[in-house]
């Protein structure tokens, strides 16, 4: 599962990826002041200090409380407190109520990761190499874990920060835009039997295995992604309230719910505004739209006369793209309008994660891994949407072509959006 | 759509037809009071009255009204009422509310029924043969919509019925049993490309088209049904409590409401009983176990050790079986044990609608139809889990092959059962 | 407790009312159709059958089974379903449940009372005079129960078909009205200790004892009932939006339910219209307004620059008063204008209950009677506000100037009113 | 309304209150961490954070806006943020949502109280006689409604805190005990008609007045508070399960709620534990019950063979009493046993807030003082009870004999207890 040559390169790139990834959840949250870190504003969401919290306890759980068997934590009550839904690792504090905690404080926190880094570090550099090969995996699964984690610090606390009437800014940054957008071309993709699936050496989910055959038609893909401007002219077109365009359930949620603009959109007169990291500003037309559910999304396509791209079709179409996009590294936390006209399918990586029209299913043949940290994937196969890409909260060491993100049909506060598809006639 | 070689044929048929399924209609009312025709026991479900009269404007609704331009309804205001979920037809009666309408009385219905029922027959009569070509499909939904609600009759008075302490008996029958049921074969099916969907000549639901290839690996199949007895061991091996064998929304369902055995289920002492269309009576083993939801049935297989097939799995391996099965016309509204032993895969229609490990989800190509007819299918691929073969309550005239029902994941009123399958190793 | 003077006239007293008041049961449900029985609008309400069934209940569970050892009801379950809230009496049917029972069917029903009836009247006829009298308490509980039971078929009824958009007709009745309606008069009732509380030999309830002493100011009571017409000044001078009119609790009432005019009452053009047991029709003016709140009575006495009376106001008020009105004999099922001007307090009793500014609480010295039937009324000494003088859906035989009645703050489904009182200057 | 002889004596005694009040709130927020300022531990309480700006936002408010005609906020939204229910002053931020907000921080808060004291001191210090005498209510109204508001941060706090499993200490303290506390004595009080409501010529709240008489029976009143030894027999006799205790809406709170104990106590094996702001510690017999609704309050007195004293007969019992007490100041923060017997009644002032038997209702002839102020307490007056004598979190300077405390009737977060009242025979 690794092509590292010798024992060297393994333990230096552990102990590098380590510092790397558990860093920069440190520099994510520096903008942050003390009272930032305890809110929940939602509970599909969490506080920051629990995100630091819990993905500190993961290497805890599934690693030092393994290899060191006198392994003592600082607090055994952190067990309790920041496991999050690894049931068979023991009883978790309710979820919902993560936001009514005050302590232990962000400074213990911190104290906390720290003494549980030390631990890491120390096994890293004092375990023999075939002890650090068969840790290997739980290694890259906390690191990536973590790395998921650090996108939802990100989107939590901007879920945090459009609650409050002062709105505060995480980040400042020039606005891109690009009144010259080139318009949607649709490419091409050859269908018949397509493997689909991880087939290479390095880390990946289990729910991107096994590699397996599927059957696809010929289809065209948009070469970038739906615009704010686009979105507005739905908007405008009465899209929200036409039900032959939407699903039931999709119909439902807007009325329910009293969508009438992605989430973190408000009117101003004529104007449409919008919540970002960078403060509450004006809606950029250029800019792909974020914040919308997969029923807005599929919605949105009915009404362009197009539909989303199933999971299959989407890897069928990027498999030869590189892996280049607007990043979490790129530090915008924002996504950023197609800036100059090239061939091909642009913002497949980055900006925003695009919602296809697939169920979030096992793959044939897909069986659950054995122990607690295979409750990891399987388990959520049922009631959500994948998504494909990454984001401009992602890591580019994260995403990969095969990458399966899901949520639910509702779910609005990630950086989602929209790439149509049509069939071919 | 309809090979019938000449008018007279096309009219007798049509006739029959529809005098056939409005008469079965009031059959399966009889053995009800008044009072039973009034209850709505829950959201999902609807009261018997307005089972009547919703299927009666439908045909006002989409034919009369087209053919008869001076057609005039009894009240106008049935429409307003016995409308369900075509909003491209006009304002609905809020669904839930329907079990708070005592007016029009189920004598006022009937009365609306015979209405209905004399227009659509002068219609059949004299209309041209062109124009009966160009309402066959309308006639055809009328009464395939009728049948499935022939369905939801049964399924929503045993609901009703369920909740009464004076448990009433819907029919007698004789309780069958086979204690010397054979055990499960594993029966192999090939995988490779195969074709899906409707392929004939009949009348068929558009979410059965366009027929389209997939690709399946090759699997197993088990030759019969879960039985209560079965299910019983997974219950007693504490099933519904290890949540290792869920999906994670199910466990949370389980949880919330307190699912401890399947739907009409209650353990007096040590013995099981349930509420069934015949009466409270003691759960018999070899029966094919019921109301149990996806969830149920998902972690029974995992339990078992295999897996639920996908849809397409399931119509690959019915392809050549015959159209038989315990259906509605047998009358005994309740599914049966396997009696006799036979090769080949038995009890795959009728008996108890088989849970798929399939999202509802459009095939490829498909469209949704244009108009408010169009509603039908398509609005509702998104967030429900496909069924097939039918069930004791299902009309042989109303199932095939290729028929998809679908219900929402944690639905358990219907006749909903369990077949396993398992990966070729 | 009983001024009857020798046995054959408290015999014969008891068969006449006994019969009296369970035939009135009978008739006032005369005008219904069978289905009407059966349904629940809200969990406040109960389905007419229920009601019917529930009474009989009462003399079976209180005298039956105790003067007939060797008692047998119809059926054993009968007690589960029908009993209400006596807790202490067994276990029962879960309340907003009882409209989703078909079973036993308005038949059976009948035939459980006609049963009860001719038990109850056996034991009439054969009891010895010192029997009688000891269960003479009981009986008139079980009778003036019975009467309450009758007002409550007549508003949930009204209910009932409020919610049908057919608007069913309960009644025929010519509308009064007066157009020369006489201004409201003050009365001035002087204060000082006053005595309140039952005094008298015939039946009472016990939240109407003990008689004891309370010190009143001098006040002001009004001559009449407030119109419709004036409740629509307050409409139309935003009374509903004014919060400095309202209690807190009644302010965020009128937002979360949307309160915008009195129950059943529906704004069309320019006009306003309203539901009543004689169908749906214009407001008339001239009506004492109903189906308010007691926030909504307590709101508009604010806005005309006074109050409600306390409920020892009312008493002291009403004390000399005549105890005549329009009671649910006469058949009108509404409130009447006043018709004709006279001196003193008009529409004291029947029309209307009138809410006080009391909450309702146990009089000084007040001991819950032992047993079941002692649950009565002492329970619900909590978060309920005081009604008096009773309404057109209430017996004369019923009703007495020291009657208390008692509903939630936003109670509206019963025929509740305003009357208003002042301070002296 | 003051009884201060001139000037100098005046503004030095406001110079010198508000110093005191002020300070008192900063001092007891000094155990806290910044994190534990930010929680809302559920909808009726506040974080921390904003009770210290509201209660600033208040001088700015009445005193500030009006006094200095160019007043300046630091930021024109706080008055948005901290608005509490004044909805004649404008727009308030939702309640609920308080606890999702993480600015202004706390140190941006400390800096407003900060401008805010000194603009209130530089009007207490320049403002002449007539104008300091004009504005003395309203001073008197922010430094009282200051004083409520830092009971309602111990109280608020102490539910933060007991939502976590690390149970944070506030404050250390010498468990208090007394294992040879005295019987309760049965004092008598004379009845007859008496004086009710404030006299004097201090501060009072409006809710206090008019002075007005009432007449009471004889009654008897408990010498002390019923302790924590004396509500565990009441528990271990099955008190939280015998409907024939309660009042029916209590009942179904103790069912909806699981009720078993009074809040935040434990059972631990055989002994009862409790949160208290100094750690999660046993239950010590001898303290007052503390942390129990006026449901619990009224169902023990009825297993006692007792009741709850009305309001009335409270002030009529505790009118030549001294008001001396375990209050805020003693910075126990906890109730404490009572520790030397003596003749009287003794623990009418602090320790805990005694429930009544009254509902919370105006005084005849009150009423609501206009402007926004007047909205403080006329508008509670419905659907609350009413509670005597402050607690051990109330400042011995806010508490008087007339002083009225109103909370809901299943309200369990303050420092609540219990007093027996008693009928003579």
């Amino acid at each position: 599962m690794n092509n590292l040559q010798n024992e060297t390169d393994l333990r230096a790139k552990l102990i590098q990826d380590f510092q790397r990834v558990r860093n920069f959840s440190l520099k994510i949250v520096e903008p942050l002041e003390t009272e930032d870190f305890v809110i929940q504003p939602m509970p599909d969401a969490s506080p920051t200090r629990w995100h630091l919290a819990h993905t500190s306890w993961f290497f805890e759980a599934f690693l030092l409380k393994e290899v060191f068997p006198n392994y003592k934590s600082i607090d055994d009550k952190y067990s309790y407190l920041f496991n999050s839904y690894y049931v068979q690792i023991g009883e978790r504090f309710y979820r919902p109520n993560r936001g009514l905690l005050s302590r232990p404080t962000v400074k213990e926190i911190l104290a906390y990761r720290k003494f549980v880094d030390e631990q890491v570090l120390d096994f890293l550099t004092d375990a023999d190499e075939p002890t650090l090969q068969k840790w290997l995996v739980v290694m890259n699964i906390g690191l990536n874990h973590e790395q998921q984690h650090q996108e939802l610090i990100l989107t939590d606390i901007k879920n945090v920060f459009s609650n409050n009437p002062l709105f505060p800014v995480y980040n400042k940054l020039e606005l891109k835009e690009n009144s010259n957008l080139p318009p949607i071309n649709w490419i091409e993709v050859e269908g018949g039997v397509r493997e689909i699936g991880y087939n290479g050496s390095d880390f990946f989910y289990d729910n991107e295995k096994p590699v397996h055959k599927v059957y696809l038609n010929d289809f065209q893909i948009a070469s970038r992604l739906i615009t704010n401007g686009e979105y507005i002219e739905f908007i405008e077109d009465n899209g929200y309230s036409r039900p032959e365009l939407w699903l039931s359930n999709g119909m439902a949620d807007v009325e329910s719910k009293n969508w009438k603009a992605p989430l973190y959109w408000e009117k101003i007169g004529d104007e449409w505004w919008n919540y970002t990291l960078q403060g509450f500003r004006k809606v950029e037309p250029s800019e792909p739209v974020t914040h919308v559910s997969f029923y807005e999304a599929d919605a949105f396509s009915h009404w362009a006369g197009s539909r989303l791209a199933t999971e299959f079709e989407w890897e069928a179409a990027s498999s030869r793209s590189q892996l280049t996009g607007n990043f979490v590294e790129n530090g915008n936390f924002h996504p950023s309008p197609v800036l100059n006209s090239a061939d091909g399918i642009q913002q497949l990586y980055g900006d925003v994660w695009e919602w296809t029209r697939s169920d979030y299913a096992p793959y044939p043949g897909y069986k659950i891994p054995p122990g607690a940290i295979g409750e990891y994937n399987g388990k959520f196969m049922s009631g959500q949407i994948v998504l494909r890409g990454g984001s401009c909260a992602t890591s580019k060491t994260h995403i990969r072509n095969t990458y399966r993100n899901f949520f639910h049909h509702n779910a609005r506060w990630q950086f989602s959006g929209i790439r149509l598809a049509k069939d071919l006639q």
